[in-house]
């Protein structure tokens, strides 16, 4: 049994992450759950932040936003706790990465505010369901991710390049894989990109800047989506005096069902 | 004044060419009315035809079959005239093409079934109204169209390789393009292949098999989608006593509106 097919809800990830039992990467965990980024940020940042995301969309599609000092996402997981329930985080201080602990109780400040932002992994239980295989899953990989030359529209202090995730399709499945990622425009839609890496800024499809590097056959495009991880590289360049984000490809489990992400 | 902008009306194109005004290709003419390929073949061989498009409803999506002897599409266009309201025909006599008349008046049979197949000259205005250029159009050529190593579902007689068109367009284009063709399921709906004419059996893209060839800019893929000429090209394989086409490019104008086509 792989470590995939052990859980089958949301909340089973969420528990074993809680637990301190999961402490890796969820891609393909909990068929059907919606995966989401987490960002924590002082209240006094909150406001820039979400109009961040709302000016940024594609790459950071709210799912949540919490009060000030709850760490109770209500829309997305009303049982959870978001300062133990992600496999691992990463903590900032100044834009730093200062820790990468599986829990962040000792971090917590009570006017933290919590953003859950929609993520890739969602719309790969699609693909996976219409016969397109997704060779970071296959190879037990985290998903290659990229800084590109996009730039995100700012606000406040928060500005940076647009990240993207990707994934090695053949034409056909490129194809079908437009079709069924515009569906989900809450979890980063339809790819902005595909085929020529460079005309998006990266400049080595063999190094990400996040995640795994994966294998791209004879016959297949790097097709890039927009990617939740957009706003931690943004944060780094921000440098608020603390802030926590998901570790890359750690997520947070949602009580949220695919289906009901999708536009028809 | 382009002579694309001369008509604005299916109807008009088609009173042209019945005056043998007109007697180039259509695309881009008469925004917002569907175009159509033409098949016309002796009643014996209709119903293994008709098959044959239902079998392979992604080249040649049926939308109008005339009884036997009647030059009159009900369904697309109930004032035309198909012996005559066409550009440029071509004839067939045991597969091979014997004249690419104006009218074919003086080959009509009263046993003649004509078949409407959809165009991707439909989709075509969708393209251009969300501000994706068409080189073809914009190069005032015909679409380069290609035979591919696909083979279709046989019916009777009627067999042989997929058509493809050919549309160079960036990636953002390209990924837009596929969300709005696949909105048009009865005009070839979304592309077959993208990127690697090599894999479909095209061994020279400056060479198409129909039509002309068009630049490949840097940074642009050649996008194939299903062709309405494949009947033709069938046509040609299964060599009927006597069989009527349309000259590739130059298409039926019908009073269809493209919208009433759309799925959303």
């Amino acid at each position: 049994m792989t470590q995939n097919a052990k859980f089958q809800t949301g909340e089973e990830v969420r528990l074993a992450a809680r637990r301190g039992e999961l402490t890796g990467q969820t891609s393909g965990m909990a068929p059907g759950y919606a995966q989401a980024n987490l960002a924590i940020l002082p209240r006094e940042f909150a406001e820039d932040f979400e109009q961040f995301c709302r000016l940024n969309a594609q790459a950071c599609p709210l799912l949540d936003v919490t009060p000030p000092g709850s760490a109770l996402p209500k829309n997305a997981a009303p049982d959870a706790d978001l300062r133990t329930d992600l496999p691992k985080y990463r903590v900032w201080r100044d834009g730093v990465l200062i820790d990468e602990p599986t829990d962040v109780l000792d971090f917590w400040h009570e006017d933290f505010v919590s953003f859950l932002i929609g993520c890739s992994f969602t719309f790969e239980a699609a693909l996976l369901k219409a016969g397109i295989p997704v060779r970071h899953i296959a190879q037990g990989l985290n998903v290659p991710m990229y800084r590109t030359n996009i730039p995100c529209t700012p606000s406040g202090i928060f500005h940076g390049p647009l990240v993207v995730s990707m994934r090695p399709l053949n034409p056909a499945d490129a194809i079908s894989a437009v079709q069924i990622t515009s569906k989900y425009p809450t979890m980063h839609g339809a790819p902005i990109h595909l085929g020529f890496p460079d005309k998006i800024g990266i400049t080595d499809i063999n190094k990400p800047d996040f995640g795994d590097a994966v294998e791209i056959g004879d016959g297949e495009f790097p097709v890039f989506w927009a990617c939740g991880v957009t706003p931690q590289s943004v944060i780094m360049a921000a440098k608020p005096p603390l802030a926590i984000t998901h570790s890359p490809g750690c997520m947070f489990l949602t009580d949220i069902r695919d289906d009901d992400l999708a536009t028809d």
